[in-house]
């Protein structure tokens, strides 16, 4: 009897309308979430109160329909998308005394909406390329993070004492390298260098080699993920039976090879004509 | 007789000089909208009164022109482009009383220009090539949502609060996305962050992260249409005339057929061959 | 003895070490211009004033030089960049009362550090590529302008009247574009909004509506620059010897038909051959 | 013994475990200049003493190791790496009086952050790859620097009076151009603008203008760059072994050849057939 719920549940699992209904569930909670910012009357409250009870039962009820759907268990919790999942179900039902901790316990379910990405397919391949573009990545943002660290450093050995407002943008390296992630984005950037350029008069050199560092690094950045993502897509189409240079190459040296058969027979022909 | 009107109309509407004409008036159409927009005297408001008579009933003909002028009268409104087109004229026909609604009647007319667009056949296929790629766009744009979502969520549910200007900004869940939109412009973000770093110390996490995602969530749309744009280039080169290589290596598979038969020929002909 | 003179000339001008005087001339120009711009004492006033005749006078020979040295006096100006080196020159050579006019004469002075551009040939062949991407931008440019001066004339209707400031902001269709450019840089775009969302509270939707249309929009001219470049690389890559796809596969057809006749004739000798 | 001596350095300079703790030591150099920008106690001060003495001298003790360890002593210096790893070593090693150029001690010290980059050799391999980019960046970053100087020295003329806070945007051309640096990223442009805009009105030709030319340089440089990797790696993939097209064209010229060959021995062994 057991075994007919199990295969029950996974055609539950696999039913399209299910997932839609799913996915209802969670744009509902979202809504839910949406709707608990604006200014309630008591009986909206209630209503919400009773929403959140019903979408915590039903995500905890759907996540047991597919661990128990899923053939081996052990795989279940290889996906990081499911446990994403169950974290997200389990940290909800933790009792969270809503007076003292509501904040908290608003901030978790506000995660409920990321499900989303592990419900839908196409975000969660479009999740998925984005981690894999990641580790190319890398060493481009440790070089702008040890420019920003070097900048810090020096943003907050020279100007931290050369007036009132210094202290809230280059109090120590920490506080620098905020205020130079906001020269980067262009906030008010020259605000804060003229500045400290009634101090030091040369301090735009400062602030402009930076700007044309972090520019340039951004730059590789962008570059760094086109010509990356051109490569794959010239990989994905080869896979899809569209052959290679090489391919073709290689097909016209058979080719080659095949006619100089042809050729020593033609010759072994000839020699073996009786003479004329 | 009705015939004969029918192909004089025809001729009409494909004259270059007609369309031409039509071009002249959207933009004296333009011109007038703009030049409302400058205080005028008594004659010079006379004037624009008369042209808009006149540019309403031009559109009017020029539009009834084309459908009488289109062979099966079903095609007409299966073009979008028509269906505007008639839009635009239609509304524009009804009566508005001018002192009280004149907002409204004059925000009608400047869709006027749009029509522009629709007789230009270089800006309808612009139009086109980013219709075709918006929905691939689709859920780059689904991912933002869900991105600002949360953050709205969360930005509403901790900074509602902190200050007496955070009702603007913080208000609810709406006014915090829009709030987080203007951080993504970098506008003046800084300024949010400082007000909200007073109570909440670490909330530069907050701000700095959500400018990452959304950054490189933008980033991945521009490469999303790049490599779009690349492709369709490609194939439409193909359809050229210029063949790919799955084409040469067919064509070298077929040469190569071609002399395993000769070869064949060859040696049926030493076999035939009388014995030495 | 003229043609002595003529050939004299040709050879000054094809002179490199003359070609980097003649740099040299515009790079002290330029320098003199900036330095106009610090407060001088009397003797560097005097010095810039004998500079300014001598640096005239060397751009007239200069020019007068490559006239003569030209074989054919017609092509000289059929040279965009000639003619440009001309006027630059012949306007500097009106006669201006330094004391009234004093600032149009510094004006066109400054123009003269553009013949930096019509010197140096890769800077030539960068403005020349420029140019040659701008028509292929022509209708971006026109569906942008459509795009300002609709939503310029909406702003002018609907902002006009609604906050001391709007005057300046929303006056008439031409200040509003100017503000739409500004609201396109992000440049203070949400005190604009704010500003109008006192009275429209939907004003909102104006405004992101704008950003995105317009960042479409540059994204598009973005790739168009992009797609065009890569194609002229592409053809250029042609030019320079590399085979198409379809020279090949031209040549393998060639090859067939070499093999069919080969064919054909192995086929001949068999039927010539006597009967065994 | 010496010999003994000096393959024992070489095996330690090749340790893996030795660069690992080289850049463990080059982190903590990094965090204590960090540590530094932050108000400390005494014994804290103290610690940092110490540490300083223990890293010149570890960094000392490293670069007198990879001296000795390197085979050819002409070759180390030949390295620009090695050059900028022992200056930032000996410049540390000047004894400076911390109370009177505590900062420039403080200043040099930041530097021996750089050598993350060249002990780490992918940040070297970046690096070098960005070095590559600049010369072709060259006249781009002369033609943006020919529109500033004009921008600067047409802003420093016109605008230089109009207004109390005219001298500090455009008091001399130096200003001018760090105010037109501040307009290109879009940084509170409009505040000027409409400065000079009350006595110009038709100033804003002048902004516009700016922000079109300049943005479109700047795209320039993208794509210059984007095009330029994308040669690179076109290049790259042909010296993996992926072949031409002109050299697959070759190929087939030579199997055309081939079949030349043979169908004139095949016509030969007709000539020479006994006629029937």
């Amino acid at each position: 009897m057991l075994n007919t719920i199990h295969q029950a549940l996974v055609r539950l699992r696999n039913n399209k309308s299910f997932e839609f209904f799913v996915i209802a569930v969670i744009i509902i909670s979202a809504l839910e979430i949406g709707a608990k910012t604006f200014p309630l009357v008591p009986w909206q409250i209630q209503l919400t109160q009773y929403m959140d009870v019903f979408i915590t039962l039903f995500f905890l009820i759907e996540i047991l329909i597919r661990f128990i759907a899923e053939p081996r268990k052990k795989d279940f919790f290889k996906s990081a998308w499911n446990v994403f999942d169950t974290l997200v179900v389990v940290i909800s039902l933790i009792p969270i005394d809503e007076s003292e901790m509501a904040l908290l316990a608003r901030l978790i379910r506000i995660f409920r909406v990321l499900r989303m990405i592990s419900i839908v397919p196409e975000l969660r391949i479009l999740i998925n390329s984005l981690m894999i573009a990641l580790p190319r990545l890398g060493y481009v943002v440790l070089l702008m993070f040890i420019i920003f660290y070097i900048y810090g450093a020096v943003g907050s050995f020279l100007f931290n004492d050369i007036s009132p407002e210094s202290g809230v943008l280059w109090g120590n390296i920490a506080i620098s390298m905020l205020t130079l992630f906001r020269v980067m984005t262009f906030e008010d950037w020259t605000d804060i260098m003229y500045d400290t350029m009634d101090v030091y008069p040369m301090s735009w050199i400062y602030y402009v080699s930076f700007i044309f560092f972090t520019a340039f690094a951004f730059l590789n950045m962008v570059i760094g993920i086109v010509v990356g993502v051109m490569e794959e897509e010239h990989t994905k189409e080869r896979e899809k039976g569209q052959p290679s240079l090489a391919d073709i190459q290689a097909q016209i040296a058979a080719l080659s090879e095949q006619i100089q058969v042809m050729q020593t027979e033609v010759k072994d022909s000839e020699r073996d004509k009786p003479a004329p």
